[in-house]
């Protein structure tokens, strides 16, 4: 039988933080350990492009990105772990997907929707600062997904519907030319771990209260220490379902040290000390990591050459799944 | 002093007709053969998937207009010949210019706004019926243009928006991140020769009146007997300026043939005989071409083996431009 192909794209912008280690690395290293799954992950860097304008940091996060991943366990002789910009194939089967790609599927994506909104809002034209790559990014990322034809794909609830058109136009091309395409399915975690930050709102770089993710321990105690609590005094029951302390010590704590902490919030435990209990928690799980991710970002030779070999096993997959689209299309050599 | 780059791109759905040959391949072989010019043709085959989803006429067409160039004269050692398809930079770069082209500029592009404007008129979706294909075209014609940072552009005014497009991406890069490409320019021929067909109207395949350019001489007769005239007779003064046979007439004969028909028109020279006398001097013209192309179309490996040698050759050219584009947007590998 084979194997479950699982795809999941990161998009190279930004740091990771304490909040994506735990929604999405975490458990996307741990899926990709799993038996009978052939992970795909890829560094998105061509959608990074979209958003970011900056060359400089376009760079520096797509390695920082990298690093995190394979200091967080990642397996690299196991899962499939590559950059979008290493598989030319990618580009090219998104320009045939483009011909098969309705331009009004592309009006109702909600990115784009959500731009011209704002726009309206503001009293702009409707398409004021919008990109092409904005508005075909799903076609972008339809061709990430069937060029290796991949089964499932995991997402949070605002990209169920990219899956969805990647399907749309999967189908519509094997019924017009050949079966070639899987059709891929979105997967919604069931018990997606959205983190808190230090406010008490989803843990997010735009709202500037992360934790970072592969900072020296000292960065991590302060950042724990500022998380914000109620003025309950030691010794005063606390609620932990109510906590981001808690939250984030259940985010890390196996089941038992789970439910001995939740006793102490309602014995009533400090909060000094709660924190510093989970300083130690989150630090003794991600030093090793941090050692990791501190040396291969001295090395980044090191991670380039992981990258290439990813690319370099993958591309007879890619290349031989395009000859067959642009056979399909009729792009044939003349014999 | 570098050679001027031109670059011609030849849309690979039908079967090239004498209009064709007069109004576009002929002129196109003579100018690749001007010193100081780096002739680019290429056999645009990305862009006819956008107009045909029939696979076998994709590929059928192809084959056919590469040979009919080729036996056109079309000189593959000095002007650089090569199929859209065989670059794959090509592709790769049109992603890179998406993210940096407006979509309200495609908003704009001419072809586009025909297509909704048909819609409105027929009460449909503005957008129905249109493909990513065609909305994003202009991009993937920037691509093909600034990928080689070709000079001029020769276009049909219909087109010269199009490269004004791509030169305002082109712009617009340069000015954002490095000064990596040519501006291109859109040249317009002063002089271009729009032939008319069967009916007297231009000579167009939508029009179902042209004159097949590497049929059989018997066929070539039996178009040219074909062409509308009007009713006068043998002996009667004809104009020259209004008849379709002296339009290809003068087409195809030097300066002084020219004069000597136009002399006999207004002498009255009888349609059959100044029929006759054309078919004469195209198939003069042709017969040479017609059996190369004959020739080339019973060895497609030929055919195949040029465009394959034209890739080839350019290959490290568009490579290092892409490289450069790459770099100026912050997708390196890391070091």
């Amino acid at each position: 039988m084979t194997n479950k192909r699982v795809l999941t794209g990161i998009t190279t912008t930004g740091t990771p933080h304490l909040g994506n280690y735990v929604g999405a690395i975490r458990p996307a290293v741990n899926a990709s350990n799993e038996p009978g799954v052939d992970a795909y992950l890829f560094l998105a860097d061509y959608h990074a492009l979209i958003k970011c304008h900056e060359p400089a940091q376009v760079a520096q996060s797509s390695l920082e990105i990298a690093a995190c991943w394979l200091a967080s366990g990642l397996n690299p002789e196991r899962a499939h772990f590559y950059r979008q910009s290493d598989i030319p194939e990618v580009t090219e089967l998104a320009w045939i997907l483009n011909c098969n790609a309705a331009k009004g599927l592309m009006n109702r994506a909600h990115a784009y929707k959500a731009a011209v909104q704002a726009n309206d809002e503001s009293g702009e034209d409707p398409d004021f600062g919008i990109t092409m790559g904005l508005f075909s990014y799903p076609v972008l990322m339809a061709a990430d997904i069937l060029i290796f034809n991949a089964h499932e794909v995991p997402v949070g609830r605002d990209q169920i519907q990219h899956v969805e058109m990647a399907r749309d136009i999967a189908q519509r091309f094997n019924h017009n030319f050949a079966e070639v395409f899987t059709l891929p399915k979105a997967v919604v975690g069931e018990h997606v771990a959205v983190l808190r930050g230090l406010d008490g709102r989803k843990m997010s770089k735009s709202y500037g209260n992360t934790i970072p993710l592969f900072g020296t321990p000292k960065q991590l105690q302060k950042s724990i220490n500022k998380i914000k609590t109620n003025l309950l005094e030691p010794g005063e029951p606390k609620d932990p379902d109510e906590s981001t302390v808690f939250q984030i010590w259940a985010a890390f704590a196996g089941d038992s040290e789970r439910e001995r902490m939740r006793a102490d919030f309602v014995a009533g435990i400090g909060w000094g000390e709660a924190k510093k209990q989970l300083f130690e928690l989150v630090n003794e799980e991600l030093a090793g990591p941090r050692e990791v991710y501190l040396e291969l970002m001295d090395n980044p030779k090191r991670v380039e050459d992981i990258l290439q070999a990813g690319a370099e096993r993958l591309r007879p997959q890619s290349s031989a799944l395009l000859e067959q689209v642009r056979d399909a299309v009729g792009l044939r050599r003349y014999a």
